[in-house]
């Protein structure tokens, strides 16, 4: 039984028909759907031979044992958004029980083969993504905040989860999973517009962003939008006008792929006949380097000091959340690349602007490595979602190379 | 009995204890407090024999008959927004009764003097602004759309006014109360920190702006703000950033007095980790010219389409409001300047930004002036609406004069 891209293209679009509806996937986790579908893979994976278990975070583990305890992780996630797309998560799993299904047809592999559905990738219902990975990799700190959580319902997390057979409190019993673990791969779909401007299906992922996020509060004065002559103004909104065409700059002056991002600006009193007085600026800073990133932020401060000096206002930063660059393996790095070479001639370096489980199995040490798949228009989060299937069955050859080539070095 | 300025700022305080409360002033038009305004205005006029009337449209009149039919008004308004300032509208109407007083005093005049307390000048309760003095300038044309109207508690405008002695369906009928006007005066704190800028007591009022007011919608290309490299999006704040920016260059470019606020700018989807799809300013642009105010306009859409263009995006313009300039009269700026400069030495020539019962008297051919007082601070609408009480006295006096200097001139 050799590999067969057509039938993980064939699987996804069963599995769109099982849980989906008009408005898209709704395997939303902690659902009777997202059970449903976990259900569904059991019986995919079954013929493999490979163990079913479910862990204490509540990750869905298939293990083919292999001559050595060490392990090949291959992973993904069977949760959606609500009225998600038909790729998002799942198309890194089937593309996994493929090469499952190779890998066992071919004998005991010479390392143990695992793939890993992980619980929650998306936090849709409780806010709190990488649920799953973050336990196994020990990087869950946010267990008290997280008992008082409630979804949209005010249902509990730690009772949503019990449902489940999902202890909150035992979550992180889930790090023996990475223990044994050798190497972590991870399909996904790119989610941005890069692969498709380049017209080529195929990517390596070089790490996940490091992000800075801010909240900046400008201060001036509201005024009279009639009685009052336009150099006796102090507008908040120049100041936030004025930042947010300057991180343009500042990206380009930084490079390195850098991104910054200004999603919204609040003004208040926000009416047609006053000067802005209150501008809350929303600022998103991205790299993959941790030295550009902080020089992102320190130059988007700079320039923020002399705007307000400029415009005469207050201008004060909030952070909102921060988290370091997570890079990948060189070693997987440089093997995906020929992967992706060996399917469709030509590869191309990325890096993931969206975080994934991918970063918190590296977080941990597991040297892991990610390929991407060109996303048709950069969607994601949507029905609208989609990529050719001539790419997805490329991307699921180039993850079958890639195993084979981490099972011969892993192995060494 | 002379004319006597620090009785008109005795009389402002006896009004804020009778009308106010910690918050300010209450004198919302078509309320018990107003009303408790009113009838103490009704008594405070009644010694100088002034005939007292309230007409269709609810304005109050005081009429001192004089040797012609033809009449000098003198007006203002005591309604106040909720917890407003000591000095809004009330002021002109007070210093017009010490100035009917010492007319008066002396006996006939030659021109029949009359005094005006326009009804509902701020629209606070009903969102209609100088409603009366619109019905009797015979420019109100939204009576139908006013017969929707309702107030916060879900009053209709028509039974609330009706509470008040008003049929809105009559309320045109008080246009016969210009028909013999031969000028108008108004005196009013400037809402604007102009004059204080300059450090004059009063300015007189060239007319009030022509206004203006859209709302621009910028639309680009929601995207995630990590996997969107800078040079694939078309992020709409962009367009609305360099458009409030732009627009002090414009005014700079016309001049003229020529102000221009982006009052607010609404994000869509307005979350940090999407580049904006959708940006909606709001701008109110103001000239005193009308082919000025059209060239600013002009210049604005010309500046958006190059920014449209630069950024990739599409902008649409919908007008919400405009009016044209209304230019006060040549002779009356001219007696206007020169009783201010009598009163305190320099006077000082200037806009007025917000509309006044003034505008519906001169869009109705009659005659007008303003003469403005310092505001501190700029500040109206508020209870920390203040302005010296030495100004507040000069005020009252260069309306006396200007009042002297108006009979002369429109009895010869």
């Amino acid at each position: 039984m050799a590999l067969d891209p057509s039938r993980t293209v064939a699987e996804l679009k069963e599995l769109r028909e099982l849980t989906g509806d008009e408005n898209g996937a709704q395997r939303v986790a902690w659902t009777e759907t997202w059970e449903r579908a976990r259900s569904w893979l059991r019986e995919k994976v079954a013929p493999t031979g490979a163990e079913h278990e479910i862990d204490e975070a509540g990750n869905q583990w298939f293990t083919l044992r292999g001559a050595s305890e060490r392990a090949l992780l291959i992973g993904g996630h069977m949760d959606s958004v609500p009225n998600g797309g038909w790729l998002d998560g799942c198309l890194n799993v089937l593309a996994g029980v493929e090469v499952l299904r190779r890998i066992a047809e071919e004998g005991t592999p010479p390392l143990t083969v695992r793939l890993v559905d992980w619980a929650d990738e998306e936090g849709a219902r409780f806010g709190r993504s990488l649920f799953g990975s973050s336990a196994a990799a020990g990087s869950m700190a946010d267990q008290d905040e997280l008992r008082q959580r409630r979804d949209a319902n005010g249902i509990a997390l730690p009772d949503a989860l019990r449902e489940h057979g999902v202890e909150l409190d035992r979550a992180l019993e889930a790090r023996r999973q990475l223990e044994n673990a050798a190497a972590y791969l991870e399909l996904h779909i790119e989610q941005g517009p890069v692969l498709e401007s380049l017209d080529l299906p195929l990517g390596v992922v070089l790490g996940t962003f490091g992000v800075e996020r801010h909240q900046i509060t400008w201060r001036g004065q509201a005024a009279h939008a009639g009685s009052t002559p336009m150099d006796k103004r102090r507008d908040a909104l120049a100041g936030a006008a004025k930042l947010a065409l300057e991180i343009r700059a500042i990206a380009a002056e930084v490079g390195g792929g850098a991104v910054c991002t200004s999603g919204g600006v609040v003004c208040k009193p926000g009416i047609v006949t006053s000067v802005v007085e209150t501008a809350e600026q929303l600022l998103d800073q991205r790299h993959l380097d941790a030295a550009s990133l902080a020089r992102l932020l320190a130059l988007a401060k700079e320039a923020s000091e002399r705007f307000a000096r400029e415009e005469s206002l207050e201008v004060e930063w909030e952070r909102i959340w921060s988290i370091e660059p997570i890079l990948f393996d060189e070693r997987l790095i440089e093997l995906a690349d020929e992967s992706i070479r060996e399917v469709c001639g030509t590869s191309h370096r990325l890096p993931s602007g969206p975080l994934h489980d991918a970063a918190e199995v590296a977080r941990a040490g597991v040297p892991t490595v990610m390929l991407f798949v060109q996303s048709l228009r950069g969607l994601s989060h949507t029905k609208l979602e989609d990529t050719r299937e001539e790419h997805l069955e490329l991307a699921v050859q180039a993850l079958d190379r890639l195993a084979t080539k981490a099972l011969r070095a892993f192995a060494a």
